[in-house]
């Protein structure tokens, strides 16, 4: 299957504006930012949906959630706050099926979320 | 300091309509929905916030993403999709200060997430 977008971006192939890399993940600024902060976190692998995520992927998932809160320290959004999202599938509004988790800050997000 | 809730939910002080339990987390019907399904995954360790969550945590942040989606297909949402939502401290929402993970399906939820 092609790649997308965001395994393009995984693979070094399509720039990005990049926060945080390490060996199973990559963190960049969203291009099409909701939040006067918002950051993308992605698995360095091509996974497409929440649904292909197994017992196997904890670690990975993991990762994905401490590095987006460190990545929210880093960026001066621990004390104000922030939100962290992933979508699934047409419900959940997912636009690039590459896994992907928003970091969402410096603005008060309401309620519901969408 | 006190335990939250979600806390005393967790150490079954307080009841839930469960859906999910194990050694290291918790699903359960969130009282107040914001969609048609609306669960919310904690974990049994009192962690307050995000900001709480190092390296050390990554299997039990992985957990709570995996047990979210494997819920979330029990529930039948895995096809039409669904969206996981944590929120920390006053800019992201959060209410309970007992770290936790909304899951909502069972509409189409807007964007941007809140």
């Amino acid at each position: 299957m092609a790649k997308t977008i965001f395994g393009r971006i995984a693979a070094g192939e399509i720039p990005c504006k990049k926060v945080y890399e390490d060996d199973l993940v990559l963190a960049f600024h969203d291009v099409a930012p909701q939040a006067p902060t918002h950051i993308l976190v992605i698995p360095k692998e091509d996974v497409a949906t929440l649904n292909d995520l197994g017992p196997g992927h904890e670690a990975l998932a993991g990762r994905m959630v401490i590095i987006a809160a460190k990545v929210a320290k880093e960026l001066g959004l621990a004390e104000s706050g922030y939100r962290l999202v992933m979508n699934c599938n047409e419900d959940g509004g997912q636009t690039v099926f590459h896994v992907h988790l928003h970091l969402l800050g410096g603005r008060a997000m309401g309620w519901p979320p969408g």
